[in-house]
C-alpha cells in the first residue's frame, strides 16, 4: 500500500528523470504516472513507474522509469487465447543501465542484486545488459525480471496490447495493482 | 533517386537532431536510417527519415525525423485481410512542431505549405497541431499527410505492423521505396 503523498512524490521524481533525458510529458500525463509497488511495501527496492502512451487492441507503448537499483519483480505474460500467445515486448534502453533476466543459461554471477527476503521468487538468471540505444525483445510467456543500475534507468517498451491483470508473478504476495491509502 | 552521398548526409543530419533531443542510436542504427524521397527528387521538401526500432508480426515502433518544413506525402494504409483492417498508428511528437492532416472537416486555412507542383495530390486538410508530448492516433485506411515546422521535428510512431509496400499514395509519381544511385 502506498500513500497519496508517496505516489505524488514518485510521480514528480519520475517526471524529473524523464525531463532530464529529454522526454516531455503533458501535465495530465505527469499526474497519471502509474506508481507500482507490487503490494510489497518496499517501493524503492521493488517497484516501477509507468507512463502508458497508448494501449489499444492492436499495440501498446509505455515509458518505464526506474529509480536507482529499483527492481521489477519476476513475471510472465501467459497465452490469453488461441490467437494470442501472450504479450510480446521490446525493451529499448533510453537512459541509464538496465539488467534484464530471462529464461536460459544462467550467468555464473549477476550484476543485479536480488531483493533481500525475496530470493526464492527469482528463478531466471540469464543476464542481458542494456545501455542507451540497446534493445531486446522478450517472447510471450517467458519469465523475466529487471533492475536498473546505480543511476536508475528509462526504458521504452513497445509491445502487443497489455492486459496487466493476467500477468503471472512467482511471488504469491504480489498484486500487480497498487492500493493507495485514502 | 538519391545519391549515396545525399543519403549519408541526411543520415548524419537526422542522427544529430535525434542526439540533440536526447535520443541515442547505436552506430549500426545510424547507418541504417532510412532516407525516403518518395521518388520525387525533392528530399528537403518532400521526404522523411526513419529509424525502425522494431517491426514484427505483432507491433511496430519507429522514430520519424523531419528536417524543417519537410513533408510526408499524402497516403493511407489499406485493409490487408479479413482480420487486418490496415495499419493503425499513433504519432507522438517528441521535439519540434508537426502539422498532421487527416480526413474530416477541412480547416479554412492551414499552417503547412502544400509542396509546390503537387497541389492536386493533397486532398485532406483537417489540421492537428502536435507539440512535444502531444499525440494522435490515425485510424486504419485514413488518408493523411504531415509537415514539420520551421525547426523540423521528431515524432515517435507506435503502430500495428508496418507493410510499407501496401501503402497507397494519391500522387502516381510516388514510389515508397527510394532508389539510391550506384
Amino acid at each position: 500500500m502506498l500513500t497519496h503523498s508517496q505516489v505524488r512524490h514518485m510521480q514528480e521524481r519520475a517526471t524529473r528523470m524523464l525531463s532530464q533525458s529529454g522526454i516531455v510529458l503533458t501535465a495530465r500525463e505527469q499526474e497519471q504516472i502509474e506508481v507500482v509497488d507490487f503490494n510489497l511495501n518496499e517501493l524503492e527496492r521493488t517497484g516501477l513507474e509507468l507512463v502508458v502512451y497508448i494501449n489499444n487492441d492492436r499495440y501498446c507503448a509505455k515509458e518505464l522509469v526506474m529509480t536507482p537499483r529499483q527492481t521489477c519483480a519476476q513475471h510472465r505474460h501467459p497465452p490469453l487465447s488461441e490467437t494470442n500467445p501472450g504479450k510480446q515486448e521490446t525493451f529499448r534502453c533510453r537512459w541509464g543501465i538496465v539488467w534484464l533476466y530471462v529464461e536460459g543459461e544462467p550467468n555464473p554471477s549477476i550484476q543485479a542484486r536480488v531483493p533481500r527476503g525475496s530470493e526464492s521468487h527469482y528463478t531466471v538468471f540469464h543476464e542481458i545488459e542494456l545501455h542507451p540505444g540497446d534493445q531486446y525483445t522478450i517472447p510471450p510467456n517467458t519469465w523475466h525480471w529487471f533492475q536498473s543500475g546505480d543511476e536508475g534507468a528509462i526504458v521504452s517498451e513497445f509491445s502487443s496490447p497489455s492486459y496487466d491483470e493476467f500477468d503471472q508473478f512467482i511471488d504469491p504476495r504480489i498484486s500487480r495493482f497498487t492500493t493507495v491509502a485514502e
